[in-house]
């Protein structure tokens, strides 16, 4: 049994730091790297296709709004098909970068407020998944079960990845709440023992104390999770003492309706 | 008999309008794209890419500074590899909507100060050309013949297109005086001879009434030359009148050594 | 009788032009300066001051999303307390270069999206007056009779202008109908004719041909309405065959209660 | 007797952090307020003025070239009135917070690699100082004694403050050797003690190991060395224990001749 483990990398700016890659990349499978416009810059993704690339996780682009001062966690009210450009522009930039390195992009992962106006706008997930069934439909786009995007991309033909997020709390309708974060609620022996009945059982206890089924096609840990470092090491290690495998989810060789 | 014909286009920012691109495209050959760092932003560059398209024009990176409100016209120090990084993006970038249209990007050309500088700036030219032999050795790099780009890029094996300015004096060291602008000096037709003469006979008349002789494998004029229009038609007439094809210089089979 | 007439100007960026600002403001006696957040840039706010003095006319901060690419006209779901210290920013961008050339800041006016859900948001427009109110008391914030930015200045004592747009239709419930433009629909007679109502009498007509009464402090044409330039002269023009003055608001001695 | 000592604070942007402003907040006298061209934000900008207040430590804005990502230490070659305008626009965004706070501002540094090119041109330094010589002649200018800056200052009759480098070498001219970093080579204390003489003795020894005399009228840490809060901390101590009481300079009553 094995299981994708995604991370957002590369989130750094010019002289600004940001998030602890070198040492979450010796844990995670699949890299998901900031497209420029939320975090990020041409110099940053290249090292992080780099640091990806030593540590055999695979690389995806992680595209968000262009709000740098926001860091793409403000929505926007834009037209679909300039988001749409905004990530085919920061798709082919990685991929140059994954070129250099002899790597493909594996997948697509829109970020923050993106991610969630794209979960409940059928408009906006129908032209990012059209976008990127145009140019590889190999790629693989990740996302919430229990978005719009999710069942358009299903109904497209479009490979998708369910994640399920290890440092947020589920609602009885399976749904991910943001607001409600594990980290300091739960340890991260608890947390990983959750993660690991979710992709092994696809089921999560939710924040009332019922159970839901959930789909996990990618384990999600956010890179400013307080002890996020230490979460992902706890989380692989309870994995492969389950005897699930840590590894990427791989490009799809599904070819589209 | 045929030569290449090249304009910036797609130098327009979100409300901002800039340059005739509609009607110029009806006249050049190789359309050099803003990258999205000096000028121009995804959306201008999709529509860029398809106007190219529609025209049978072929299109090239136009990679400059990070430095909009500037338009990339003003130096800045900075290191070889973060330009070179920021050439790799923009590339990148630009080739994701060249496969959208089921096209394939032909050349590279620096913007600007960018221009310049690399013109005179060893390392930089150097980081340039390996980027680019590494990603895709077939990309024409467009520079002029008195540069350190050009001299280094046949040392290095790598395609190159010299460039005549059609709207811009020579002196008589063969080099191209920026600040003497001729639009207004010469008139549109007298500028297209000046132009014919270069591509067929190699030679120009220098700014101080001598003769030098020139490498013409693309000639350029500037999207905000006044009266570029009518100057991008005249010079197409003349060409066509004295039996020289205007098409893309197209991309290189030749090999890297 | 007098009225004051207002206008965005300083919209143009860097190398981007935008606006007939040198046209326009022989017309208008307040102008709307941009902060450099959604559009304009320090070296363009210097001159638009300088251009404003020239004229005789009044200067006020138009602050918006820090949102170049979409020139603020996209909402962004932005906390009011950053929303407040962007436009203390701008405004005291402003009130520097006012101090350059001898001038007081008159006025403050959101801009577009900015000025829309401040409209209806009591949070975002209840942080903005606190904050005017703090650093200048005597600055008149422009706004629209039916907005709760206007209810809630009236109940915290701070001066306002009710705007009348010149060029936009009203619904029967006294609110500006954005998407309905009257430019094409009326001419620039039968608008100004419309202006001059609005500042006499306090009444326009309607979309549906009904009657509403609106108030009126200061009329406002946008820069980029088509014919502005001609437009404005014919308001002006008719205002005074009607014995309206044209004249700036003027800042407030009103003491805040 | 008593001296000033500054640091560059509020240098953080968005969600990215920079410097450790709250610790060095106790220890300096002046603070140089990013203006958010080559770091801060207006939200970051409140905030460290609010905490200048709180440590009743005099505030200054330290504008810099509009480059968020190489955070002003690249030369840009930009025209004078340019710069003048980009620092006006700085200035009176910090004003305006100062304003909020019930504050002035002190004084005006130039970041990075504006200062240093200003400390080498004079049409640059001049357009500097006129500009501040016009909005606010009471502002005190900080800058190097052997500076073109603090030359011109002189001749135009603005107040200047000569700032000593307690963690730089200096050469036997009495210059600055930015690139000779003393964190590493001295302990703190050492650092402490050189601060010291170069106050209350106006000599320090070079990196050659000779004597050069120097002007201090402001001690200067650089926030991003290595162990700066300990430096800080120790400074003080050591110049109280030496009876130099750390105060703000304090603006300028100096007329302008």
């Amino acid at each position: 049994m094995h299981i994708d483990f995604n991370c957002d990398m590369g989130e750094s700016f010019g002289p600004y730091s940001f998030g602890a890659d070198e040492e979450l990349m010796r844990f995670i499978s699949s890299a998901n790297v900031a497209g420029g416009f939320h975090a990020g810059d041409p110099h940053v993704m290249r090292k992080t296709v780099a640091l990806a690339k030593e540590h055999g996780v695979a690389v995806g682009v992680h595209s968000g709004y262009r709000d740098l001062v926001g860091f793409g966690r403000r929505e926007i009210q834009a037209p679909p098909e300039e988001i749409r450009d905004e990530l085919l522009y920061q798709l082919g930039a990685l991929r140059e970068f994954a070129r250099l390195y002899g790597m493909e992009v594996q997948h697509v992962k829109p970020h923050g407020a993106l991610y969630m106006v794209a979960a409940r706008d059928e408009a906006l997930s129908r032209a990012i998944i059209e976008a990127v069934q145009q140019v590889d439909p190999g790629l693989v786009l990740f996302c919430m079960e229990s978005s719009v995007t999710y069942r358009l991309a299903g109904e497209m033909g479009q490979p998708v990845a369910a994640e399920f997020f290890a440092d947020r709390a589920y609602n009885d309708e399976g749904q991910i709440v943001f607001t409600r974060k594990l980290a300091g609620e739960l340890d991260p022996e608890e947390m990983a023992r959750r993660v690991v009945r979710a992709v092994k059982e696809g089921r999560v206890t939710t924040e009332s104390g019922g159970e839901v089924e959930v789909k996990c096609d990618s384990v999600c840990v956010h890179s400013d999770t307080p002890g996020v470092v230490r979460l992902a090491e706890t989380i692989v290690r309870e994995l492969e003492e389950n005897e699930v495998e840590v590894r990427p989810i791989g490009r799809s060789e599904a070819k589209v309706s």
